[in-house]
């Protein structure tokens, strides 16, 4: 039976992530893609529901680290249990998207996050579907490329019209690149399985192995000797600079919900600017997010701090420091 | 068989105490004096170890609130059941000391917190005999003046040479009192019982009835139509402008302990000037205190700021608020 290039599509969502962003809501045991204080549900649940009519279950793959592969699969019934796989140590998105080319094996593939929000599933879903075209006839990888709503220095850009990346700028940088209409580059890649395996070839020859799939008893011993790399840098960059990469623009309120500042952009916010979610109590307090899954927090004359509390651990810090728990985290 | 003066001598400690200042470590039904935090004793257990020699433990009375009897009576084994009292409402000191006065019924009575601390406990005692033996011997109430050691605006003073109290000042106040050689009115009261109720006779003739004695199944009724006033306000004024007080100079370590600021003075510092205290990890801080009696608390690049957390409750305040958590208490 013929099927048309959608139904060949299959999708991997990276679901690794060490919980250090959104600690103590998250932490190691329960990293960031399990959060479900955004959207109502999880937002690995929701990376997965998004692909809904764009792939059909038994071709949507996740890798996630061994240690989350149980919490994974309970989030996740309606994907069968193989296609979910737990790497054995991390060895960053490099490993993960060479074992994603093994998993998938043929066809048109695109690599997707676990812990991503998308406010226009529609658009999202445009915009693959174009991305699935465009990389169907020619031998590309094909990023999708986020309009950006602000010249953040969170992320990477890439030129549209060469499919340049450039790395995280500083600010002045960024707002050039949006002056020059570079797009983010969001970490999503689609393209034709072969076209993911020439490029490691090519560009990552230590990942190959990966590439031509691996027993799942061999796994510890191939991961252990693999070098840990990015696939941006491993081969995103190179194959760039030698016009591998296309480029499909998308506006689809993207937003990597890069930890608690996200709270103000989806929570509302009270006479005094603060959020405040669960059994808080915050007085004489501005711009301030506080959020207790747990005990009663009381903030009292403290603004533009971030405090958080679970049964288990509590983080107070300003937001301007809300991106750099992993100075905590680790010492914990 | 003849008993000299201190063997007569009868001591009421007042035990009341709404829990707010030091909350969530307190909390109403368990509050400031209950606290184990400063000396490794609770405040109250403390307040009658140092009366130990000076005053028998059937002399020694403890008026409580009735919701906390049990909890009075639990930490104070060695004292008559019958001598720890439950008020039925709070009405301020002024009832709380009427009924001590009631309590005692005749000889000297010295009137004493629960919740303060005493550095130098034989300074203490010598300085109570001395009032008590001033007190015996004339129909005036004594008052421990407590020598200041800071232009402090939280406590009232009083004038060593006239027996004149004047209220809680400003700072310039604070300091012109200091440089008048002002004391601080701690609150600690020592009189003949029959000069106790002369002076309410006198000057809050509405809580005499109070000073004979009632029986305890006719307290409620007793205190329910009682005006809530303190004893400071409702007698010792008066009776210092009419030359009825007198001052006993003290200098022992007296503190009362009046808030989270108490924990600068006595726990260690870190590098940083933070004190921390329990499973807390303090990082790019200084001056902060960080409290934890149940989960484990993180505070980054916060500083100056006071955080407390139980297993039921979190606390974030600057220390400039810290004297201020009325206003999230009353909230909750």
């Amino acid at each position: 039976m013929a099927r048309n290039s959608t139904s060949e599509f299959k999708a991997v969502i990276l679901a690794g992530g060490s919980g250090e962003r959104f600690w103590p809501l998250s932490t190691p045991e329960r990293p960031k893609q399990f959060l479900k204080v955004f959207g109502g549900e999880s937002l690995i649940r929701q990376a997965v529901s998004r692909l809904k009519g764009l792939v059909e279950p038994e071709n949507v793959f996740v890798v996630t680290s061994k240690s989350l592969l149980k919490a994974t699969k309970r989030e996740l019934p309606e994907l069968p249990s193989a296609n979910i796989v737990g790497e054995p140590m991390r060895r960053d998105t490099g490993a993960a998207i060479a074992l994603s080319v093994g998993l998938c094996g043929g066809g048109t593939m695109g690599v997707f996050s676990s812990d991503q929000l998308v406010g226009d599933v529609k658009g999202f879903q445009a915009a693959v579907k174009k991305a699935v075209a465009v990389a169907a006839k020619q031998d590309k990888i094909v990023t999708l490329g986020i309009k950006p709503s602000a010249p953040s220095t969170a992320f990477g850009y890439v030129d549209p019209k060469t499919g340049r990346f450039v790395e995280k700028p500083d600010l002045a940088k960024a707002k050039a690149y949006l002056k020059k209409g570079f797009l983010w580059n969001a970490g999503m890649f689609i393209g034709r399985v072969d076209t993911f395996r020439s490029a490691f070839a090519a560009h990552a020859p230590d990942l190959l192995p990966l590439c031509g799939g691996v027993k799942m008893n061999r796994l510890s011993a191939t991961y252990e000797p693999l070098p840990k790399i990015s696939f941006d840098f491993a081969v995103m960059e190179a194959l760039s600079r030698e016009g591998g990469v296309d480029v499909v623009p998308g506006d689809f309120g993207w937003d990597d919900v890069g930890g608690y500042l996200a709270f103000d952009r989806y929570y509302p916010h009270d006479a005094d600017g603060n959020v405040v979610d669960g059994d808080c109590t915050v007085v004489e307090s501005s711009g301030s997010i506080c959020v207790s899954k747990g005990p009663r927090v009381a903030v009292l004359g403290a603004s533009d701090l971030v405090v958080v509390a679970t049964k288990d651990a509590v983080l107070v810090v300003p937001k301007s420091k809300a991106g750099e728990l992993k100075k905590i985290v680790a010492k914990g």
